[in-house]
């Protein structure tokens, strides 16, 4: 019961697309543990509970795990930024709220974030400029805010690539140090950064 | 000869920090490309030219190598950023100067410092702790510029802690994306840097 239980989630434990979340937890936690080169289908297997054959059934390979979980984190973190860029405001509040959203997201994301920076080069080709163009749609998001806020003479910036790219910086490296340990929650995090991240741009929020 | 050649080094190729030296660079290069947990003892051997007892001779364990390499560049970069800021100037002519030595040393080093960063989990509670204590060290540098600068008035930090660690992390950052392929040099990626940093106190560099 209490196995069952542990393992059960909305849409029960069968649901083919609730067995895929569960192996690509398992996989996050594996190759954080071991790293992607050390990781076997049978660690993630037996993370999930599955035999190595049940996760064929959802995944050919370890490395359409790892294109799976970084496909799915970056999407994730290009739809966090595009609502926080899509608020209300001047650009001023709505960098702001990027720099929110974007930083509380790698803090709760911390451990997978992680395993999808440093594994990266372990992806195929076609999977990286993949990867590659979900990152440039994020960095374009800034971009445009400084843009905007550079024409409305709100902001002063004096290169937009570079800035935006130090901003989003600011924020990914939130992955790096943080810990469920620390005393700070990912949204205390947030603030800090939605604090920060004007400055940068010469517009200090009010 | 050329053998013989390719692995001289200044010192002799049998002087033992040479062979030490080369050591840490095979290890770093092995641990880049399997991960540390992946990565034997015989395979960093092979990429330094040695038997895996030849190993043993200059490090004891997998470990060790992880260590020695994660306090050789924490050791350095805190020189870097300590030179800076012993450099003469103003507060925010130091801290450009702290934010130029320091990005650039993650862009010449990124390869190492993606390893030391990642794998840091893999060092024993007694390293973690040593290792920690150097970034604090580094921390303490910038925090103490901004100290600083809010004394005598040049700059506007609303929280030292919060904004050195911001001001790292822009830096520290740099090692993920950097890569030998893109246009601009460790140099010029410092000099973008130097003018960002001052930017996050509210204190414009002329």
């Amino acid at each position: 019961m209490t196995s069952a239980t542990a393992q059960q989630r909305p849409g029960g434990p069968d649901e083919p697309s609730t067995t895929a979340a569960r192996l690509l937890e398992a996989a996050a936690g594996a190759f954080a543990a071991k790293g992607f080169h050390a990781t076997t289908t049978r660690d993630i297997a037996s993370r999930a509970g599955l035999s190595p054959a049940g996760v064929y059934v959802h995944f050919s390979s370890k490395e359409q795990l790892l294109h799976a979980l970084s496909a799915q984190g970056h999407g994730q973190a290009l739809a966090v930024v595009r609502d926080a860029a899509a608020t209300s405001g001047s650009p001023t509040d709505r960098l702001a709220a990027v720099m929110r959203a974007f930083s509380a997201w790698h803090a709760e994301h911390h451990a997978v974030a992680s395993v999808v920076q440093y594994e990266f080069p372990h992806l195929t080709p076609a999977h990286r400029d993949e990867v590659l163009g979900l990152r440039k749609q994020i960095d374009e998001v800034v971009r445009d805010l400084l843009r905007e806020g550079r024409a409305d003479g709100s902001m002063t910036v004096d290169d937009v690539r570079d800035t935006a790219l130090a901003l989003m910086s600011m924020c990914i490296d939130v992955a790096r140090w943080y810990s469920p340990h620390i005393a700070r929650t990912p949204a205390q995090i947030g603030e800090t950064y939605a604090a920060l991240g004007p400055r940068l741009v010469g517009a200090r929020q009010h």
